[in-house]
């Protein structure tokens, strides 16, 4: 089994903490090769974290050239992956890219075509965490019956000295929402993969502190394909950390403790399951690997990524337009002109 | 101290089960004279129920005009309270009415009017329970900070043999929502008791069974008029039992479990207070009693329940029209016409 070379981009939080720790326990399939990013010192800093001696790239287009890389890893600040994701695929350099895909749908409209031309694999590590997929599971085994209601209290504590808050590119967000969209993607990502396709959204949202970048909370009223409708409620800076999925059917409840990793039945029927507290990255990392062999792209796929972002913005959309919004029509971009 | 004298209108589950009860432990203050129901037999079992032997009327209009009583008690369909209201105001006759005041805004444009001509007391039990009185006053301390976002998850246990759903007029319901408003006017007077005004609200509802009458499900995102945003998640038909206000701030959240009496402080400052069980009934009787006596109506007054009524039904207009709903603006009616 060949070695998949990569290029790291960006060597911030991302590249460092969440994806190198997934790759060095995927050695069998993975070396790094090449890294590149803005600052040279935090370039060759994470050079020697990786430790086998990579090629730094003072530029982003000479690495992509360098016939020295099979795919190219983007951990960028959000409003840059348009841009690099298509100067990768010019150079027909697989890449896998952090979520979300663009800082908004319309600055989205070129990846779906891209992705045509070379591959592109969206890194929503959400898709991949084992509570998620085994809420996804148990769900579609009927286990609560028909799901009728739920209810998601994302209450993130995060302060001033948070190592995510600090990030500038955080500080001053090009993309819709800051965290609520940064955060959000993920989110929708796991509430799909549990309940389905989105329908329609409204949401009021509002800033509640200065530090946070943006909107710093948002409740958002969903209704799903199926007819199940839920409310998703995320406040930033909360002072009691939460993040409880709670998905109410006509015989039963499942709540969904991510930071838990547990999964908890009750009403007509009781079960108490605890999974795999995987964040997702080695699995993430797996299934690209697979991908690159061939297999079709389906959990990375654009447009999956495309439709966590178009809740989002439908919910954004909605709390500044007084109305509700079709995710849908946002994603054709009707809702934006 | 003279006692009231009481003509009560209405034998079924709130005469018998609610206010009864309440009356016998006020006996110092009430007696019940008389006794009106569209079924004489309801009303002679009811009347034996008291024991006092109260007098049988026939006929609402005679017991109005009898001069044996001192004020009227309506527990009756919901339809039927404006016309009732109207009547006995008419007759001069103070009246204490269970809530909702009318089955809809534009059916009750004029009690407001004739709560200036007599006394119109509505009767909504939750701006007497103590735990919704002592979280007011937890959160007005201070004790959360700066309220940012609630969310209330009220999920109702009611199977077809559930003695509310067996009610005719409730399964056949002509008020809007069925048990959406029937209940939901409550837990309205009750978050305005503890946060203030609601500004508007956007919903989506839905019926999900054939046995609840009306919708059984609704999502309502509320903006209150202090910039406090949250969500009433309220499900009829649930297999479980929920009925938990989590209100977070920006130094702690409050948890609201009306059924355990319970409020939890946790956060920044910890606290748990049990407070007493009391579904509201004496202390409304009592307060009643007081406005009869020339007390301000306040928690009994015609516009506090129509604001509750407002914001349920504007949860309900904003899922049909597809647009966020302002309460204010509903009940001048203008958004029904």
């Amino acid at each position: 089994m060949t070695k998949v070379r990569l290029g790291i981009v960006g060597a911030g939080i991302a590249s460092r903490e969440l994806h190198l720790p997934a790759l060095r326990k995927l050695d069998e399939l993975y070396e790094i090769t090449a890294v590149n990013s803005r600052t040279v010192e935090k370039a060759e800093d994470f050079a020697r974290l990786v430790g086998t001696n990579p090629r730094i790239f003072r530029s982003y287009d000479d690495m992509l050239g360098s016939g020295e890389i099979d795919a190219v890893v983007l951990a960028v600040p959000i409003s840059l992956n348009p841009g690099m994701i298509k100067r990768a695929v010019e150079a027909k350099v697989p890449v896998i890219c952090e979520k979300p895909v663009a800082p908004n749908i319309s600055a989205a409209t070129e990846m779906l075509a891209l992705s045509r031309e070379a591959m592109v694999y969206i890194a929503e590590n959400y898709r991949h965490i084992p509570v998620y997929r085994e809420a996804a599971k148990m769900v579609s085994q009927g286990k609560i019956g028909r799901p009728v209601v739920f209810s998601w209290q994302k209450w993130v504590a995060f302060g001033r000295d948070n190592k995510y808050v600090q990030t500038g590119w955080r500080q001053s967000p090009k993309h819709i929402g800051g965290f609520i969209s940064d955060g959000g993607v993920h989110d929708m990502a796991a509430l799909r993969a549990v309940l389905g396709e989105v329908l329609e959204v409204s949401g009021f949202s509002a800033r509640n502190f200065d530090f946070l970048g943006a909107e710093d909370t948002a409740i958002f009223n969903i209704r799903l394909e199926s007819g199940v409708t839920g409310d998703y409620s995320v406040f930033y800076g909360s002072p009691v950390a939460r993040n409880r999925l709670d998905i109410v059917g006509d015989e039963a409840m499942i709540s969904i403790d991510k930071d838990m990793a547990e999964l908890t039945i009750s009403g007509n029927r009781k079960e108490r399951i605890l999974v795999n507290k995987s964040d997702g990255f080695v699995e993430e990392f797996r299934d690209f690997y697979r991908v690159l062999n061939g297999q079709k792209n389906v959990l990375g796929s654009v447009l999956e990524a495309l439709k966590d972002l178009a809740i989002v913005e439908a919910g954004l959309l909605s709390s500044k337009e007084r109305k509700i919004v079709g995710v849908g029509g946002l994603l054709m971009g009707s809702d934006l002109r």
